[in-house]
């Protein structure tokens, strides 16, 4: 996606070796045209993939997900990182750690939403250390769903988190890799 | 919207005389097809009011303010309820109070989103006691923006949460109206 990488390149900034800011067009102010390009991207790569549902984590995975769920017609579910009083104790859990607070915290999901008839898009802004994804993955698990494919915005490869959750037969597919943040520079593959 | 209607008298649930529970479509599981719905309904209801940007507030104002923003093809912005470490102090502050917990709450936009230029529609999920929205639009006012008109999914007219922030000349459209939730059962208007 060549618009988004141009972004990348002119918007974003780096924090510090592992994180970069991405506020202007993703986490906080959204491009929508951008936006609904993400989800036409993402529909090409797993619309023959039979998901019936897409998993992914507030709040900043819910614009990629919720495009591509528009696209594919399906419904999307966020998993929610404080539990709302109307939320109850029926819970699937993952356990995730964040890249920008380096906190751990719980993510869950209303069993009622997910079951082993489904077959599972997850969808997410970024994988970097892979924590927030695997927990998506064992929430999947836990229902018996079938995961069917992953897909991401931004992927940093440098910092290899897809070996937490790759498995045969399921696709990793990331729109824009980031081979290096190295002082302060963001390189793409 | 009937289908909005039809969803809300089948699968919303009454938790107390002023919360209801919509996380099998609005709130934690989207129904996708239904929030497209929604963005053609406010884009409809706004389509002419030269907005430049749209401000919500996370995490479940995320889904109809993208749908709209889509539609519109403007910027979507939306307020942070915790300071992200790549969010910076630079930023406006609103104070909102939460209908489900009853906890007072900031929410905070980047400054460098909103300026004394834009023309901002406020869209969010719920207006139910109307602080979430008077938060917003207190950051509005703090930009120097225009607010052009506010657009909710769901109005729970009986709390009359609107006195808290109408003001002549900016419309305010909800798609659905409920004006009781009296004894678990929920009457529309």
């Amino acid at each position: 996606m060549e618009s988004l990488k141009r972004k990348i390149l002119n918007e974003a900034t780096v924090l510090s070796e592992k994180i970069i800011v991405v506020n202007s067009f993703l986490n906080h102010q959204i491009d929508s045209k951008m936006m609904d390009e993400i989800g036409d991207e993402f529909f090409e790569l797993f619309k023959d993939m039979k998901a019936t549902k897409i998993l992914t984590a507030e709040a900043s995975g819910i614009p990629p997900a919720l495009a591509t769920g528009m696209k594919l017609s399906i419904p999307i579910i966020y998993a929610r990182k404080t539990k709302p009083l109307t939320m109850g104790n029926d819970v699937y859990k993952g356990i995730a750690r964040s890249a920008t607070t380096e906190q751990t915290l719980e993510i869950m999901v209303k069993k009622a939403y997910l079951t082993s008839k489904d077959r599972v898009l997850i969808i997410d802004d970024f994988i970097s250390e892979g924590y927030a994804t695997k927990a998506m993955c064992d929430i999947v698990d836990q229902a018996g769903a079938t995961l069917v494919g992953i897909g991401t915005v931004i992927e940093k490869t440098f910092l290899n988190g897809r070996k937490r959750f790759e498995r045969p037969g399921v696709p990793i597919f990331s729109l824009v890799r980031i081979k290096s943040m190295d002082k302060g520079r963001i390189e793409l593959e």
